[in-house]
């Protein structure tokens, strides 16, 4: 006899959706969370002006119906991405504004980043969502790395920059450190290239107002605090024919099922009696999370709008790689959001913070003009750092990590369950990833408790 | 105050030898051990008839003269691993004996090897052995798979296959799951690929009688029960300017100093507080274990002897890959050791006992004849399913991670420092450099207690 029917492990959107589901269907569930507050990946902060912005996960594309009908459901408003206006690109110390589809590329790099890109979309098509590892040419794909792929099918080094520039965007990882498999995985995953790297039409289009960690707040608030329980990191998961017992800081509970949803670099570190297969431990022992450093600069007008931009832009030569609008809805003030990742947030975790400001407000200004050089106010968040998520975007599978220890993401040991971002097959590593995340791995359990008349 | 100087972490021969070296120097030492025996990845057992078998590290070689020190200190006695006769290497189906340095391949092939052979060694010569992170080279050669570079480099199948049977038994992993740079630091810190491949000669001529596992008993019966603890699992390390507090099982301690010398992708697992700094802790979630399944199969006389074979195989042909006489050294029955390796260990691993045992059967009777095919003894070890150490024989770092994580694999974490096979510079991933790693890391904190005075 177990005191409740389902554990969950994480209150970040998987656990909670999980949770919510299980709730709902009237099973007795239990959210444990190790941080003081709900919302894992997803986080927000406030300017000195009052401004609400998020150091998380922030877009919301309009083919994440999951997570789109989660912030209908709790009455959170979205609002468009400030997307008006030219994008810049510096390259080689030139910078080049545009309006169209050459990312502000040369002619000849630009051709070559398209040839390059319907080439990874045709790969794509072959790979299997359900089960990458039985994809066609899994062996031949996986065997590769990202950084190996584009070296053998192109010379051309300002091509190459764009693509170095553009896996970190989307990863937080370089192009030597994930499996060809794996991109090819994830691109299919969100439905092409054009709409993880977009904007308007792409994973981009959205934010919303306030924050996305409402989104969780909101879920948690619906569960309440009988069900979801803070400062309660778990240390170990006892588990059998019977049931699951977990211990956790301040005591220990036990279930029918768990459902673990942190990533699984961080699952692996909790102690399970008896211990973990070999396919599944050594799964988390290679799929590393990204690396990324989330600024926030502020200032008193979003001045490059005035100018004719986007605030859309991607600095090839510079540590910070990677900008957007993010000022409120209201354009009160002017916020650009921007992101140091890959080796460049390896090399910027080290530096300090000051260092880090002046080293984004230098690249800033190289790319929107002197107006950048006086932000009124900068905020940060080095993921790296986050003892309970250890990185982010999300972990990442290296070569030959898909084909040999892919089918152990998601499937169940005896009554442990896994969820999270990096478990689902559709918008793999994003909000909506996990939302659906949560909800499979609610219906697993579910089917289970029902088949044996277990609540 | 803390109740002692140092506590050192895992009962192998890096924390043995640690102890050893500290406790010498007057220092008041405990080892902290989770399993119920010492030794870590040497372990021995023992065939149905009384004759001692390793199950993990067993071999020793001339260059090797830390641990050869340490085995002559203990009181034991070495031998000669049975290397007389012809070598077998089975290849699409044709077996060939050869007494020469060809492995068996054809001409064009045995001479491809070569020439890879030589060029990876004028490459290892370039890498920097206490840093290898700042060779010459070191992005270039960390930024492509062992995998990429063979194919990059050569047509030949035949020597292709050589290869990527000879780098698993190396490596306990496939050639695309690490980065040339890590493939050629570790032919350097062995000396040469010949070394390391070879039995006279190399890093498999020399045996224990009685076997490795001995090495750390005797050390550990020095020590004593009172430094030494079994049954001790470790789960959390607080530190801090005053000293650190290990919590395990059935108690905690108090500590100036800890030296940590489980694997790291173990050591990552461990609850710190506070938490590590991302450069380490990246760096345990990114350095998988290899995958090994040792096998050990008897027979009542080393009948191959009898045909002029020594019973050193490669078969690129099967799952069992590769194979060594490890017979008694009265030659009183006849054994063979053999190894699942990489992703055939993966795939074996699935397998029951007996689908393993009739899969090396099998093998060893298409390398050695009828005569192997009624074996008086079977005995495995899988070390992927080991808790406490979760693959063999060490770990490896994939594309990337040298140059971006290296130097956290020995850099010391406030008061905490580490060591273990993959953290010493000369044989690393061997016996010697395990002994060599607790002898740093002694020596590391000796002096830092020296300079306060502390002890």
């Amino acid at each position: 006899m177990t005191e409740i029917d389902v554990v969950v492990i994480g209150a970040g959107l998987a656990g909670l959706t999980a949770a919510r589901a299980l709730h709902a269907a009237g099973r007795r569930v239990r959210v444990l969370e190790a941080r003081d507050r709900v919302a894992g990946r997803n986080h927000g902060d406030t300017l000195s002006n009052g401004v609400p912005v998020e150091m998380g996960g922030q877009w919301i594309g309009q083919t994440q119906t999951e997570v789109l009908k989660l912030v209908e459901q709790l009455g959170l408003k979205t609002f468009a991405t400030y997307d008006n206006g030219e994008a810049v690109t510096l390259y080689n110390s030139t910078l080049t504004r545009y309006g169209d589809e050459t990312f502000g590329l040369s002619d000849a790099a630009a051709e070559e980043v398209g040839r390059l890109q319907a080439a990874l979309e045709a790969l794509a098509e072959t790979v299997s969502l359900s089960s990458p590892w039985a994809s066609a040419q899994a062996s031949e794909l996986d065997r590769q790395t990202v950084d190996e792929w584009f070296r053998t099918n192109t010379d051309n080094p300002e091509a190459l920059a764009f693509w170095d520039a553009v896996v970190p965007a989307l990863f937080s990882a370089e192009t030597a450190e994930m499996s060809l498999l794996h991109f090819l995985f994830y691109i299919k995953s969100a439905g092409m290239l054009d709409i993880l790297v977009g904007v308007t039409g792409g994973a981009q289009e959205l934010r919303v107002v306030g924050g996305t960690h409402q989104i969780s707040e909101r879920l948690a608030a619906e569960l309440g605090d009988d069900i979801v329980t803070l400062d309660a990191p778990v240390h170990a998961i006892t588990h059998g024919d019977d049931g699951v017992r977990v211990d956790f800081s301040r005591g220990s509970i036990t279930a029918a099922y768990a459902i673990v949803t942190i990533p699984p670099t961080l699952a692996g570190r909790l102690r399970y009696k008896p211990a973990l297969p070999a396919a599944r431990d050594g799964l988390t022992q290679q799929i590393p999370m990204g690396s990324v450093i989330k600024i926030q600069v502020a200032y008193s007008t979003p001045f490059w709008r005035d100018a004719g931009l986007s605030g859309f832009a991607f600095s090839l030569d510079d540590p910070l790689s990677i900008t957007l609008d993010n000022s409120p809805p209201d354009g009160s003030c002017g916020v650009i959001v921007a992101f140091f990742e890959g080796a460049h947030a390896r090399i910027a975790g080290r530096w300090s913070q000051e260092e880090r400001r002046a080293s984004a407000v230098a690249t800033l200004t190289k790319l929107f003009g002197t107006q950048a050089a006086d932000p009124i106010d900068y905020l940060e968040q080095n993921w790296m750092e986050e003892e309970y998520t250890r990185g982010c975007y999300g972990g990442r599978l290296g070569a030959g990590v898909w084909t040999q220890y892919g089918a152990a993401l998601s499937e169940p040991v005896g009554r442990i369950h896994w969820a999270g971002a990096e478990t689902s097959d559709v918008w793999n590593g994003y909000m909506d990833g996990a939302v659906r995340s949560g909800h499979r791995a609610a219906a697993e359990v579910g089917a289970r408790l029902d088949s044996r008349g277990e609540s």
